[in-house]
């Protein structure tokens, strides 16, 4: 039987190049949009809906939902709240309907409809994602959201992380030399990840607006078993 | 005074978000085109015409010229030879002028030509670069040439390679995570750097084809001095 492909697609800019009607897209944007994602459904979240525009989000606003949206990292003055994980509270978001817009994050989940199931990663789901992808046994994308079209850092190293992870199993094998990169940069980082952190865009993006608070927690392996999965339009989880 | 920024585009499909008229940009497509283009420079040819289209390189073919043209690393059936660097010998390149086009590394030179200048990279010339570039004095990006749009490990490691040399220089730094990626990537593989290439996408490309001999030879330091720049169109020696 042909082993199934693992595959990186560094930046959502060439995505188009590995666009895959019957593969599993995880969708990664570590700081913070995926690890918000996955807080908030640990947290009871009942749905997200992901929006591209500000507008969008603007738009349900108005209609009397509860919408968290940003850009470059700061809150949208209309917004109930912005990016950061906690913000998804359980008190906040139990049992709730949320709409989400954020820099580079919801656009690219959009992006991936099209795909046989496009499921929501971070370190904080991580176990529970390997263990799905497995038992699903279908050609894997990787889809880091990257910053603005452009490759960054940590949504990388995550991608090697489960890349690893997934390759353990004979079943599956790395067809493409963007995972072959993202494993060794993980193999690298992983020896102080949030040492290696420190140097990344995007820290000192968060830093600069006092907003890297949430580091150390969006780099923390499996605290939830949830898997946010896209279903007509929405996040839910998994197995609901 | 501010430093000078350098910057390393991992593919031209993202090409877009460096883009700057007033910076170096040194192009780069280890396996093969800019390792033959150096060679061809050393070996003495006058100027080369790089042209992205198939059609444009027979039509120069027709009217008298000699052409070097590939697509997927075979050389197509109307050119003189293909894009092997042993193609471009002194005996056939001295004081010619050639028009030249490949997969992926002409039509990336062509996008950069409205840059302050645009090199050719390969490890063949990497010394004489890094001097060139420390004297210019100018933000630099590292453009690779990738495979169809997609990243690849051979170009990302010359760019790692150029870029931490040109760093040492206290005038520049690094401001992008494709930088810092590069350079850790470069670090690991330069212990052992045939061996690692071993497992790039490209190396299984070129084998299968018969066309694996010149992985030693595009990854051997400092054979030339000769740095091609792009010139009203065509690839001239930057002393020239």
């Amino acid at each position: 039987m042909r082993k199934k492909s693992v595959e990186v697609c560094l930046t959502p800019a060439v995505y188009d190049t590995f666009k895959s009607d019957n593969a599993i897209v995880v969708v990664v944007d570590v700081l913070r949009a995926t690890s918000a994602i996955c807080t908030a459904f640990m947290n009871g979240v009942k749905k997200i809906l992901p929006v591209a525009t500000l507008e969008e989000a603007k738009a349900y606003k108005k209609k009397g939902y509860m919408v968290a949206a940003e850009r470059d990292g700061i809150v949208r003055e209309f917004a109930d709240f912005g990016n950061s994980p906690f913000n998804f509270t359980p008190e906040r978001v139990r049992d709730k309907e949320i709409v989400y817009s954020t820099t580079n994050g919801t656009n690219t989940i959009m992006m991936a409809a099209h795909s046989y199931q496009v499921l929501i990663g971070s370190y904080l789901n991580h176990g529970a994602l390997v263990e799905h992808i497995i038992k699903e046994d279908r050609d894997l994308i990787i889809l880091c959201a990257g910053w603005k079209r452009k490759f960054n850092l940590e949504d990388t190293l995550f991608a090697g992380a489960l890349a690893e992870a997934v390759l353990q199993n004979k079943g599956f094998e790395s067809i493409c030399d963007s995972t072959l990169a993202a494993i060794d940069l993980w193999n690298i980082a992983k020896k102080d990840l949030i040492g290696y952190i420190d140097k990344v865009a995007q820290r000192h993006r968060l830093k600069k607006n006092k907003l890297d608070d949430v580091i150390g927690y969006c780099h923390t392996f499996d605290i939830t078993k949830k898997i946010p999965v896209l279903k007509e339009n929405y996040l839910v989880p998994v197995s609901g």
